[in-house]
């Protein structure tokens, strides 16, 4: 079951007592762990926009943002790296930077990955909020054949 | 994680099939496995009532007729106990009977028997099928706040 798990992280509180919570309650290693953080293509959007109207740039410094955001985040979840090594006790952790929606690319990912498990906090920008429908869990649920495991803040933790 | 899991079985194919996964994908034991069947109180009501009708009956065989069926239901459960002992490597079963909602009855069990996993197939009369909502598997996943290990059909056995 624990071979190789996927934990897709939006560097939320949520996200991070996720991993808490797999830390306490697993005392089985995991083969190793992809951590994925998926850049959201409809923010990217947005921030591009107010960019080009507020310095009245070309869109062609749209890969030049992307590039930054990418190394960015990709310094973020390399410094998350020895938690995760940690918490889900391995010690091979795959960090991957993605655009698009994150749903989407969690089905991919998951896919390319060939993983055995997808571990999903379901609270956080990734996790069920007030409603059901529309949330990232909730998508990758439906749409992936893969196993998911949905890890719930703990007790007396709830929003 | 695997200390004590929570399966709940509707008997049905897709609940067989998620007890097969696990066997397949899992080579940790598992300390306990509580496995459940709830008795839907709605199903049992059309049945009493269409009972009645027939037979002219008083409301009074309405506990006799539960009895039996929650007999009939504990045979099948025991009969189970091996293939989940070996699925779930483990040699510690407890076979439950309960009526009430199907997802009330699970997100109840799981407190009760402290458990530290419910695992969910998303086939079968417990699990998604069309529609997202409505499914026992959706309003125990949002209701518990227990870890929920979600299993799908294998690859090209979708419905």
């Amino acid at each position: 079951m624990f071979r190789k798990v996927l934990f897709p992280t939006d560097f939320s509180e949520g996200s991070h007592r996720a991993v808490k919570q797999f830390e306490e309650r697993n005392d089985v290693p995991v083969g190793e762990v992809v951590l994925l953080h998926v850049i959201d293509e409809g923010v990217l959007e947005e921030l591009t926009n107010g960019y080009s109207l507020l310095y009245e740039k070309e869109e062609l410094e749209l890969e030049e943002i992307k590039k930054k955001l990418e190394e960015k985040t990709m310094e973020k979840l390399q410094a998350k790296i020895e938690d995760v090594k940690k918490a889900f006790k391995t010690d091979k952790v795959k960090p991957i930077v993605r655009f698009g929606f994150p749903w989407e690319e969690i089905v991919k990912v998951a896919e390319e990955e060939d993983v055995s498990l997808i571990i999903l906090p379901t609270h956080g920008k990734l996790g069920f909020s007030k409603e059901l429908l529309g949330s990232t869990a909730m998508r990758v649920v439906k749409t992936t054949l893969r196993p998911v495991l949905l890890l719930k803040p703990s007790k007396g933790d709830e929003e």
